[in-house]
């Protein structure tokens, strides 16, 4: 629901370990109104721990489970990750809190707001699916923050000045992550198809272009019509 | 120590009751650069099993312990308590947090920032003690936060925005125009190879497409590698 003015937000933990810490997102959701809670392989134990818990949120009970975060944040057009800062060598912009929080609040479609496990955050995989990574600004000294905490700071930068605060000049409507998936793969079918050596380096970097090119819709459907012929041909000619 | 241009802080909390708050109160302080814990009457068990928690911060072993919050906060200038919002019948100034905080950074002496116990916030006692009261904007259903959010988000309120400049979004590095007519050149071969119908009007929509990607230099050349495959593999097929 797109509600008070609030930018649709689904917040979504990759791998949470912490009983506690799911439960302290789902209060700090529900303290600032975001009711949308995903989990992407949760351990059992954590999980089962959390929803039956004293005062588990409703909205704890309505979270939604995934195999893969691709399938997490299919419905979304905009993915945002968040880092403590030390992934400065992926090509993914890597943006202050309150600047990515801006942009969030100017969306006008779903938004994805990832976090990480709580011991190694987002891996190289995770990263992939994100456009741009929010970094909230703790000290360089002790930049890692506890996963609750870290959530609740990062709801509460998308609601302060609520009232108050003039909608940001909005962002282009964007493909969504379903699109980009599908164009991914036939991008990759084609390359395979053309002997192109595909890494799984490569390939996620190629996912991390993808979702870089922030391709407005009606760019997509060109782009998918485009590649699918040309992977046509290329699986034709084999013949 | 008035370090960074930050507010000098202390960070005081009355009767916390559970140790895991304690230590993430001591962890978001250690993350966002404030030193200076205060216990007034904490129960013995949450300080003793907090300071023994693996991880805890020097500070929590630097913590103070005071019997009353008087004296906790004897040495302030500016005390500052803070409240979910039900404590409309005290004369106390109750403050958004946005607005607050305006007020903590410009003051030059010491400031108290006072968090009452898990269960029942601050007493008329504590709360007498107090200049104004911060309110962190939550929901009026769910007003209540956890303390360790609470903490940490305050915390943030005072020091984003901070000196280490706003890292606005870099305008990215672009491609230049040659590449990108390199790499439409080998789109439009592409399409012809696969029978692909290219009008002029699809061909300019191309054009614009890509314009539209805005792409790194870096990314330019991995697309123009994928596409150079894909197109080579199309002619070499036809023979």
């Amino acid at each position: 629901m797109h509600t008070n003015g609030r930018p649709e937000v689904h917040v979504i933990l990759v791998s949470p370990r912490n009983p506690l810490n799911i439960g302290a997102v789902a209060r700090a959701m529900s303290n600032f109104g975001f009711f949308s809670l995903r989990l992407v392989q949760p351990y059992d134990y954590a999980f089962t721990e959390a929803r039956s818990a004293v005062g588990a949120t409703e909205l704890l009970h309505a979270a939604q489970v995934f195999p893969t975060l691709a399938e997490a944040v299919a419905d979304c057009e905009l993915v945002v990750g968040t880092s403590s800062g030390d992934n400065r060598d992926l090509r993914i912009p890597l943006v202050r809190l309150e600047q990515g929080a801006q942009r969030v609040r100017g969306t006008s479609g779903k938004t994805a707001l990832v976090f990480g496990c709580e011991k190694s955050g987002l891996n190289n995989d995770d990263l992939s699916h994100c456009h741009y990574l929010l970094r909230i600004p703790s000290r360089p000294e002790h930049p890692s923050m506890n996963l609750g905490q870290a959530v609740a700071i990062t709801l509460y930068e998308l609601i302060r000045d609520g009232e108050e605060l003039p909608v940001a000049e909005e962002t282009p409507q964007l493909a969504t992550a379903e699109t980009l998936q599908r164009l991914e793969n036939f991008f990759v079918q084609s390359l395979q198809e053309s002997g192109y050596t595909l890494s799984t380096a490569i390939t996620e970097q190629l996912r991390r272009m993808i979702r870089r090119l922030e391709l407005p819709p009606h760019d997509a459907v060109v782009w998918l019509g485009m590649m699918r012929q040309i992977l046509w041909k290329l699986q034709n000619n084999r013949e």
